[in-house]
C-alpha cells in the first residue's frame, strides 16, 4: 500500500480544449444496427506513459460532457452545472470541469500519475454523435431516426475510440452514477483491458421508482407540442418546457430532503407573506426550479434526455445472464464501489448487491458507503471524503 | 372507553346522490376578497341526530370529492380513483366513494351512530365553486381570474355551508393530506364548534422537497400551451399533457419505493427483452403511470389542480402567530393524528412535531404512526388499521 499524499495539496488539470475523433469503422448496436460515421468528444488530462498503461477512462452522468476537469478554452457552458445541486452552490468556477474537484495534479484521479480520458458519451449532445447529428442518409439531423442505444453501446463507442488512440488497456475506468454504470459494463464486456473499476452512486440496475421518475421526465419532454415527434431541429422552437419539468423532476431526485430542507426550508421568496399567486414563485425552492429548468434547456439537447435517460434504464447487467452473479463471473478486475447513505435515486443496496455476487465469486471488491446528507448529488458534492478512497484504491494499482 | 365493534362486520353507506346548496351570503377570503355566489357539492351518510350533535365532516384531499361513501347513483367517475395506488389495485368497485371502507355502517366512521358530512372542497372542479365556475361578472368561466384560496378559506366555505344547514356544532372533523390541514385548520379557527380532530397522513406545514413536488406539477400544467394563461375552456383542448405530468408526479410520490418495487419490480411490458424504443412504454411501472394519468385527465379540471395545490403548499399552521404552540394554544378538541411509517410526502415526523406541540399546551392528543409500506396511499389503502383507532378514539367522544 503506497501513502496516498495529503488530499487538499490538489492542483488544477489546467486549461483544457475538447478534441474531436472520427472512429474509423461503425459501432454494433444492441439493437442489431451499427452506426457510422461517429465523432467523439473528448479531453484528456495529465501524460501518456511510454507503456500507455496508465489510462483512466472517466465516463459521465446523463447531462455531462467530455468536460470533466480544467478549465475550458469556451467557459461559457461548463457540464459542472449539469448535475443536482453543484451549481447553484456557487461551486462551479468559470468553466471548470464537472469533476475537476477530482481529477488533477495530487486529486483523487492524480494527473501526476494517470493519464485520464474522458469523454462525451454515444447519443450526447456535446460533440458525440446523438440524435442531434446530421444523419449521412438524410443529411438532416437524426432526431427520432437515432437508433436507441444502450451503456454496452456507449462502451463499445469509447472501446473503439480508445483503439483510435492506441490504447488498449485501462488502469481504470471511473464514473457516477450512469457513469457507473458504464464502467461497470467495461469489466463485464472486457474484462481482459480493464485492471479497476471505480462504479460510484451507481447501480447494476436501476430501480423501478428510478425507472418511474425516467419515464415522468421522457412523458414531460415528449408531451411537449415542441418537440415535434423529436424533428425540432430547425424549427426555430424546441421542447423547453418539457425539458425544463424533466430537468426539475431530476434535480428532485439528485437532492436529499433534508438537504432541501437545510437548503431552502420553507423560506418565501419576497416578504413576510404569501402573495396569493398561482403563476409565480413563492418559495425559494420553487425560484430555484425554475431557474434550473431555464438554466438547462440553454446548454442541453432534448433528444438526448430521451436517448440517454431511455439508456439508463435499460442497463440491468443481469438481462441475459440468468443473473447478477452469472454475469460478472468473468470480471478480472479490481472493483471500488463507493455509494453515499441519503442517496435514494440510486441507493447503496445496489452497490451492496453488487458487493455481494462480486464477492461471492471471490472477486476483489471494496465497498464505501459515505455517510452524506445531499443525496445522489454527493458524487459530485463530497469530493474531500472520495478522495482518500480513491486514492488508497488505486494506489494497489501496479504501479506505471 | 367503549368497546369498539369488530372491523369486518361493516355495511355500505347505500346508494347515495350527490347534493348541491348555495350559500346564502359571499365567503371572505384570506386574500381579501370574498366570493358570491358559492356553491357547496356534499353528501351525507346516517341519520341526524335530534339535538345535532353527531356530525363528523370529512375533508377530502387534493383530487377527491364529495363523493366519500357508498355507491353514487351516477357511478362513471367515482372519486376513489383520484388517489395513488387505490384504483389501479382494483379495490374500487363501481362508483364507491374514495373513502367507502372508513365510512358506513359499523366502520370507522360509523353511519349508525354518527351524521358524516362530506363536502367537495373550495376551488373544486367537482360540484362547489371553483375555477371552471361561471364567474358572474363575466358570465364565462373564472378561470384564471378565481381568486387564490387557502385551507382557512376551504374551511370558512364548509362553516358557512354547515350554518346553511342547520348544524353548529362537530362531533368531529377528520381528513387525510389536504384534508387533513382541513381538519386542523378547524380546530385552530372554531375551537369551540369542533370536539374532536382527526388528522391522518398530514402535516401543519408541508416540508421542502413536498413545495418542490407540487410546483412541479404546477409548471408541468403552466407550460403546457394547451393551457392557455388557463383561459382554456370551451376552446376544445385542455392541458391533458401537462396535467398527467402532473398526476404522475403525484402517484410516485403518493407511493413508496418499496411498494412499487412489491407491485411492478423491472418487469417489462412485452415478452422477455427489450424492444428499443424511446415513444412506447416498456417497463409496467411505465405502462402503469400513462394509465393512471390518461384516466385521470378525463375527470379532473386542471386549474382545480393548480388552486388546490397551491392552497396545500400555502398552509401552515405556525403562520401569523410566530410559532406551532401559538397557533395551536386555543385549541379544545381532542385531537388523532395518524401517520404511517412509509410515508415520505406527508412523513410521520410532521405528526411528532404536531403531538409535541399540542403535549405541550397540556392539550388532549393521540399520535398513531402506523408500520405500513405503501407510502401516503396508506390512508386510504389500509383502512383495516385505522378502524379500530378511530373507533376507539370516537368511543371516548360523549355518546350523542
Amino acid at each position: 500500500m503506497v501513502e496516498s499524499a495529503p488530499v487538499l495539496a490538489a492542483g488544477s488539470a489546467g486549461t483544457v480544449e475538447t478534441q474531436y475523433l472520427d472512429l474509423p469503422a461503425p459501432v454494433p448496436l444492441d439493437c442489431g444496427s451499427a452506426l457510422y460515421p461517429v465523432r467523439v468528444a473528448y479531453e484528456t488530462y495529465g501524460e501518456l506513459s511510454p507503456a500507455r498503461d496508465n489510462v483512466i477512462l472517466v465516463c459521465h452522468a446523463l447531462s455531462g460532457d467530455a468536460h470533466a476537469a480544467g478549465t475550458s478554452k469556451a467557459p461559457t457552458d461548463s457540464a459542472r452545472d449539469g448535475f443536482g445541486a453543484a451549481d447553484s452552490d456557487g461551486t462551479a468556477g468559470q468553466g471548470l470541469g464537472w469533476w475537476d474537484g477530482m481529477i488533477g495534479p495530487g486529486k483523487a484521479f492524480d494527473t501526476d500519475r494517470f493519464f485520464v480520458v474522458s469523454t462525451n458519451l454515444l447519443g450526447g449532445c456535446r460533440g458525440t454523435t446523438g440524435p442531434s447529428s446530421i444523419d449521412p442518409a438524410t443529411g438532416a439531423p437524426y432526431g427520432p431516426d437515432f437508433p436507441v442505444v444502450t451503456v454496452a453501446d456507449m462502451v463499445r463507442t469509447e472501446r473503439a475510440f480508445l483503439d483510435a488512440l492506441g490504447i488498449e488497456r485501462l488502469a481504470a475506468v471511473a464514473g457516477g452514477s450512469l457513469g457507473g454504470m458504464q464502467a461497470l459494463e467495461w469489466a463485464v464486456r472486457y474484462p481482459d483491458q480493464v485492471d479497476a473499476v471505480i462504479a460510484i452512486a451507481s447501480t447494476h440496475a436501476l430501480h423501478p421508482q428510478g425507472l418511474a421518475w425516467n419515464a415522468i421526465a421522457r412523458e414531460a419532454i415528449r408531451r411537449d407540442p415542441a418537440w415535434q415527434s423529436g424533428r425540432y431541429y430547425g424549427t426555430g422552437h424546441g421542447p423547453d418546457a418539457g425539458l425544463g419539468i424533466a430537468r426539475m423532476v431530476g434535480h428532485i431526485t439528485y437532492l436529499s430532503a433534508p438537504a432541501l430542507d437545510q437548503k431552502f426550508a420553507r423560506r418565501l421568496q419576497y416578504a413576510d407573506d404569501i402573495r396569493y399567486t398561482i403563476d409565480e414563485p413563492e418559495f425559494e425552492v420553487e425560484n430555484y426550479l425554475r431557474h434550473q429548468a431555464n438554466t438547462f434547456v440553454k446548454r442541453f439537447d432534448a433528444n438526448t434526455y430521451l436517448y440517454t435517460s431511455r439508456a439508463l434504464t435499460y442497463f440491468d447487467l443481469a438481462r441475459g445472464h440468468g443473473s447478477l452473479e452469472r454475469a460478472l463471473a468473468g470480471v478480472a478486475a479490481r472493483t471500488l464501489l463507493i455509494a453515499f447513505s441519503s442517496d435514494w435515486l440510486y441507493p447503496p443496496q445496489a452497490s451492496r448487491e453488487l458487493a455481494q455476487a462480486l464477492r461471492s465469486l471471490g472477486k476483489e471488491v471494496e465497498l464505501e458507503v459515505i455517510d452524506a446528507p445531499y443525496g445522489h448529488d454527493c458524487f459530485l458534492l463530497e469530493e474531500a471524503r472520495q478522495t482518500p478512497i480513491i486514492r488508497r484504491f488505486l494506489a494497489d494499482e501496479r504501479t506505471p
